[in-house]
């Protein structure tokens, strides 16, 4: 359902060093996984600080956020070809995260001259839809 | 104007120890700072792996989502003596938060028997407001 | 991108009744127009009342809310075969409206036992995305 | 809680007469009813047309989302001298809003160049909570 169809502006090899960029996500260990038209996906693997109870497993909601966070501002970066801070957000968890990768999609809703918005999607090893949500973030240079 | 005007069920101990059997709690270093009818109070040290941009050095928005997170968990908690799993939440960012420990001030705007509803603000050590949000809980054992 | 797939349980003249049930939404003249394993598209027409300025003619973001809040609770009505009340929404806005039918596209993303969540869109007549966003809602009878 | 303590820079009645530039409002029959350094008051009337359910009676959520747009809108207008576009907004329902008066109080959170943010709370005539929220601002002339 994403509106903007122009094809990003950046290219996966640049968008991917963006990502990397940050000691947050390099803690995290988020990747750029694909960039299309579609949108962005980033993988980030597990770890043992992620976990929200201990002897459960589960991880921390926030991390979640933070992905969402991350997945929506690269889907913008791609087609502004800079990152973008983030002005608010919000997330919906769907079902607890088990230790494993979570692979993240975000798509562009609207690129703005001011503000932009992007939506994002998290889902486990098995496919299954853990988190979503959407971000909006200030086009400014 | 929070709502909710009983005071809490758990005390300071009990629940400074609920808020660290989280190994992501720990991770983050966040500790019960506060606790009264007013809500709650979390401080979060700084570490260098929340930060966003090298080089730049203000702290991750994921991080800040985080502890909006938390914050709005534990305000719950403070009335309900356990723990609850976030239905969804939203941060506004409305400044960078450079390095140095942060609080967070957190209080129940609705205890319901299914659902419940806390606010929660981010200040760093000048007192500014750097993020402000609020999160569903739901309420089940 | 939505995740369950499974066909709607309701049939599009139940739906619809359903949806006219409602004063708020026999005042607003909201209608189902499509129903499918996709989600649901409601047409809203216009009427003077909605303007938001006098002068300029755009529509009032109250009501680009209230549509998105329906669109969702349908969306989610077509797969429970009944309506559900709403815990919390969101709404991006991303263009002026301006005077002219409205139509809202939601899809479910998630059915919980307990909680279920929808997106939805806005577009004018142009085919131009005026707005967007989510809401939860509860599921019981 | 509210962070920005000076003055709202408008007078009362200068202020309620912008709230009722709008045929919107005039129809939801919205007037100011406070203003001072802790925000502003609205008192919206009820109408039939704004039940959600027939044979129930409670106001559908799309109006109370409306006020809460509103309501956030001019606490930030009691600072800025002028309306603002909302950017995005966030709405938790707490309880049904049986038939009888509202009233909103909302406050502004944040008033920045760009980007302003306001909270806001609807009570009913029993002075109970019925739905809370927020909203984001665009500050331009």
């Amino acid at each position: 359902m994403s509106v903007p169809t122009n094809n990003p502006s950046m290219e996966f090899e640049k968008l991917d060093e963006l990502v990397q960029l940050s000691p947050f996500h390099q803690w995290l260990g988020v990747r750029l996984q694909a960039l299309s038209k579609d949108g962005v996906e980033l993988l980030m693997p597990w770890r043992s600080e992620f976990v929200s109870v201990a002897g459960i497993g589960y991880t921390h909601g926030g991390i979640l956020a933070a992905l969402i966070d991350i997945a929506g501002d690269y889907a913008i970066a791609a087609h502004l070809g800079h990152g973008v801070p983030t002005v608010d957000m919000r997330v919906d968890y769907h079902r607890p995260a088990m230790p494993g990768p979570l692979l993240a999609k975000a798509a562009a809703i609207k690129l703005g001259r001011t503000l932009c918005t992007a939506e994002a999607r998290i889902h486990d090893e098995a496919g299954l839809l853990v988190a979503s949500g959407r971000g909006v973030y200030l086009n400014r240079r």
